[in-house]
């Protein structure tokens, strides 16, 4: 296993969200997590800068491929309905899949308060690049800002109904759920 | 002026926020802040822990107001409406005639990010609090989730409406405005 497998940051990442889940975010090495994937801890040096960037690293891709879709993306009804468009394709790129993964980081992020202010700082990005991608496509201020502020709400309800154990739809309807949801409560 | 002063605190308040403006947050000091609101840093210290402390300090009596304004309030249209409601009064009571101070405030947050991540906390720590409010009055999970977001999305965008120089209207006008314009925006 040499340095540069693609798909070595995706075993730590596996390795480190579930030693994180049975033995808790503090007690864990990052000897630990390379050793569980197969590593050695220099390769996890390679893929994160220190042991929590291994809980936020799809946070950049994630933020990349929906302002992409937003920019790219079909003319729908509104500006809120494109930019749920382009979350269900980011999320169908990155987590569709992988809930087993995603519910074990929701769980150590949720037991520490710093881990929370730091999930809670990259939404406020993505929100920030989502009204920045409306304006690119012409939408006034107002309107881009409201619409990724919602469509930020339409997200983290999804994720929330994603997250109970006996939910089997997919984020793609979750998605859509959430936005008739939202559209219903704000009516 | 005795220690028990009930003014104390606004005083020191605001000669905390016009130095922070004047002269930046990092290289002002504790001694300043008590000096230009006329009293010695121990009266500081009886109002406030530290130098951050006093940019936050009207955090809880503004959770406080909008949680029992949700609890007491009349029944209206909706959910969305009973939180904007208790907003606007919460609002009224501790900011309405004090914009220079909130103005002064805002500009010192938003140049330091460690700043900026305990408003977004805080701001969090609002949402939770009114989505709590509104199930004690019976309203199911989803929906005082999604009230609360909205609700702080209105919040949001009314202040930063009320930043601006050229602004006139009051706050309880701008939170009607952004709520009619969120409802545009999802519809």
């Amino acid at each position: 296993m040499t340095r540069w497998d693609p798909n070595g940051a995706t075993r730590l990442q596996v390795a480190a969200f579930e030693l994180f889940d049975e033995q808790g975010f503090d007690k864990t090495t990052i000897a630990e997590i390379a050793d569980r994937a197969g590593f050695t801890p220099r390769t996890y040096f390679n893929h994160f800068v220190d042991k929590r960037e291994v809980l936020f690293t799809l946070a950049v891709p994630y933020q990349e491929a929906v302002v992409k879709g937003i920019i790219e993306g079909p003319n729908l009804a509104s500006p809120l309905d494109e930019v749920v468009h382009a979350i269900q394709q980011a999320c169908e790129e990155l987590f569709e899949g992988r809930r087993e993964a995603a519910l074990r980081r929701r769980r150590v992020v949720d037991q520490h308060a710093e881990l929370v202010e730091r999930e809670l700082s990259k939404m406020a990005a993505l929100t920030t690049a989502i009204a920045s991608a409306l304006r690119e496509r012409g939408t006034d201020r107002e309107t881009a800002q409201l619409t990724a502020g919602a469509a930020n709400l339409v997200q983290q309800e999804a994720f929330l109904a994603w997250a109970e154990p006996s939910e089997t739809r997919q984020l793609r309807a979750l998605l859509s759920d959430a936005l008739k949801a939202l559209r219903s409560t704000v009516r």
